[in-house]
């Protein structure tokens, strides 16, 4: 395998697109922004899932599917909803093909129209609050806490595997609650599971908070945001949790009786992360060589390796080795390809951001020690045989816990906080990353900097500081700094 | 809570959309065809998803991720293909909306029509194989083994809850083999894979065969079938896997080389399972109650309902019970709603399908039991206390034997060889269930029956046992009975 991907410093962009080509997560398809998600990519995506599955269970949710069209009717009767979405989109006009009559394959049959058009889902809303309407009748029913794990499509001018595409996979908390307070309490529940998966699984840091009126869910009273930094100095936002107020609730007449028999409409949140997930994944940790994966979330943690090649005794060792990792919980496998060369397979699982590979060798046997390479530092050490099992599983955190700490170094040393609009420009220029400073809270400013810059507030931050402040443009008076960026 | 099932004996289909509805397990959603499938519904095809998932592992497959969207001209490719196919399905022909000129919501931006129409998969074969071309390239790229959960729709006129609608979710296996043995094998292996699930998890016997060529997968050699045998003496067709031949690389001109370095057409097998099997668990095993659900497929094993209502002193031995049965890994919920009297509950959990239930009374806790009832034959007993999680361990295992010996049963009891078309004809209309006939083999006899009988050959069973008979309609001599039913 010769060196396959290009530098960072060379060209991120291209950088990007080679670790996930070449790692094998993801690839263009023969449909124009729809992407193929390979088995490898397959394979921490669905680690992801099953996690935040699990906490999605343990606050009460319960999953369950709504259809994949949305009748067009319905993308009219949120009227902002419909303002901020489902312009660019799939639209299903006809249910039937025909043989050609001229005999060139199959033709839309024309006497197949649609009544109605139908809309791939962008998002279900719409869709799925026209469902509750049959629900909820009673405050007994609420509240309703529902996910989705769905496929859904936005028509993008420009694509990037797993950041952008035209389908994405992805899960939509929507939950129904009798009180404001309730669902309030819920959308920054969410957003809570959103960060503490983000951290302890992905090990990727990321910054809480909710965003300006302009960067809002289109529907949305509230939109909350988790905003991580990548390699590059650019924010990805990475999961949106959105208080519904009483929006699609009163677009699709949903009321219950509450408990003086009153008839109220229901409070909504929605919630959500995607596929894009894996792109944050990407560029918070993974380096010139290729991928990097935290332990947490890597389908194999650990392969070991023959040194130079399979033979009885190493296979035989190889056998032990495994059973004892497996029954260490170690998600381990052994590369015994006897066509490859050791360090062909060292790049290649390099590249695929194997966490930890253990060489086996005859020498090293003899000696009673087994060769330790971690991916994240790519560092070697001899480590005695007994006792293997137990090491492997302390270096699988020791390295989960270092990626985070890595992630969060480089967050900290690409965070500025300025006070002027030119040191706010320059440091956007030379530095890149978050940059903390005082706003007016006027769309006007906001939407100057954003033309000027290309730089958004990604949030206003939770829990945040505040202190008195001008605006760096219009020298107005601020109560705190908002966190800016350019993003993806 | 009323009676709310219509008996199987009064209506067999009202029974069969009252216990869906009604159990809570999907509806009728606002676009035509398509389903809601609700908490409980969709968390027993989680559990049956997850057990799928975990044997395809097993035998060696990984899963990925391919576009919603089909080119219209792949379904040109495969000439069988598009003509056992495609011909009903949903037809994307825009990508964006646009304000109505004339304020009445929003419209289908004329001007936004793709250059090619794209299809919504009805299955992936086309497209996977398309992208199958650039994975594969030597000998050594292959077995790919690869399984995709998805989403698919087939513009269905008659729609049915689970059984038939226009989308629904399942999985598709498709995998790339160097030799055509080795794709027969993956065939079989597959089919066996389902028909362990089918007999081990959803407590429901099937007949493994193979198709005739009629009832053949368009595109397939040969289709291989688990078939079911429901309450009402239908056939329910409940999983299929095919051996694709050449036929698929041929028509993606997706080749490989061999060892002798020679290039020749991939082997191909597909295979699927879907939503579909819910209605199969449905049919095969509630009653006039409700559903009845296999205890290694019940979301919630177990519930406890306190008698005649919740206090401190029953919610205290609730919390040991739950924490003592969730320590011996039985999912058990607390009902300790105070607003329903205990009948109340039982209907419903009895509709719902859970298993056991365990009545918490002050009396019989004095007296040191506790009284189980069993949803799959109504019984009701008192069981000491002490050592209950065992028991009820043991019971739920029962159950699961139980529920597989009555299916058992129920189809031996409507199995039956008949020799004379009119036997076949009068046992069709008065008792139903499988018929073992001789048939000879040509699609004339088999169509003839169908029209006139509206039975179909579910399958030449595998295994079958070789005898000389006569078919019933033409005289000609055969080899062996097939098994005809009148199906889902």
């Amino acid at each position: 395998m010769s060196k396959v991907i290009t530098p960072r410093e060379e060209d991120y962009s291209q950088w990007y697109n080679d670790i996930v080509r070449k790692a094998q997560l993801a690839d263009h398809s023969a449909v124009r922004g729809c992407m193929v998600i390979k088995p490898h990519g397959f394979g921490i995506w669905e680690r992801m899932q099953r996690q935040l599955d699990d906490m999605f269970k343990e606050t009460g949710h319960v999953n369950a599917y709504f259809p994949l069209f949305i009748p067009k009717s319905f993308l009219s009767k949120e009227a902002e909803h419909v303002e901020g979405f489902a312009k660019e989109c799939a639209v299903v006009t006809h249910h039937r093909l025909m043989n050609d009559p001229n005999g060139n394959g199959v033709v839309v049959d024309p006497s197949a129209k649609l009544e109605e058009e139908l809309i791939v889902r962008p998002t279900s809303e719409t869709i799925i609050w026209n469902t509750y309407k049959d629900w909820i009748d009673s405050y007994r029913d609420l509240p309703i806490l529902v996910n989705q794990w769905a496929n859904v499509v936005r028509w993008e001018l420009r694509t990037r595997l797993f950041l952008r595409t035209a389908e994405f996979l992805w899960q939509e908390g929507h939950t129904a609650h009798a009180t404001s307070q309730e669902a309030e309490e819920e959308t920054t529940r969410m957003l809570d599971v959103y960060a503490t998966f983000a951290e302890e699984y992905m090990a990727m840091p990321v910054i809480k908070g909710v965003k300006t009126a302009s960067e809002r869910f289109a529907g949305a009273i509230d939109t909350y945001t988790i905003e991580a930094l990548m390699q590059d100095g650019k924010a990805l936002q990475s999961g949106t949790s959105h208080f519904l107020g009483q929006n699609f609730a009163k677009a699709f007449d949903v009321t219950f009786s509450n408990k003086e028999n009153e008839r109220e409409h229901v409070w909504a949140t929605s919630w959500g992360v995607s596929t894009r997930l894996m792109g944050g994944l990407i560029m918070t940790h993974s380096d010139d060589q290729g991928l990097i994966i935290p332990p947490r979330l890597a389908p194999t943690q650990v392969v070991i390796v023959p040194i130079p090649k399979p033979n009885d005794e190493i296979n035989a060792e190889a056998k032990k080795l495994l059973a004892e990792l497996k029954e260490a919980g170690v998600r381990v496998s052994y590369d015994d390809d006897d066509r490859k060369r050791p360090g062909f397979k060292f790049a290649e699982h390099e590249l695929k951001g194997i966490p930890v590979r253990l060489g086996l060798g005859k020498r090293d046997l003899e000696k009673g020690v087994i060769e330790v390479a971690r991916r994240d530092e790519k560092t070697k050490e001899s480590v005695p045989r007994e006792g293997i099992a137990t090491y492997v599983k302390n270096l699988l955190e020791e390295i989960q816990d270092n990626l985070l700490a890595k992630a969060k170094a480089h967050r900290a040393a690409h965070t500025t906080k300025v006070d002027s609009y030119d040191e706010f420009k320059k440091v956007l220029d030379e530095k890149g990353g978050f940059v903390l400073a005082h706003w007016d809270g006027s769309p006007e400013t906001e939407q100057q900097i954003k033309e000027e810059t290309k730089a958004t507030i990604r949030c206003v931050p939770l829990d945040n500081p505040q202190e008195d402040g001008v605006d760096m443009i219009s020298g107005k008076p601020s109560k705190e700094r908002v966190l800016f960026a350019r993003a993806y």
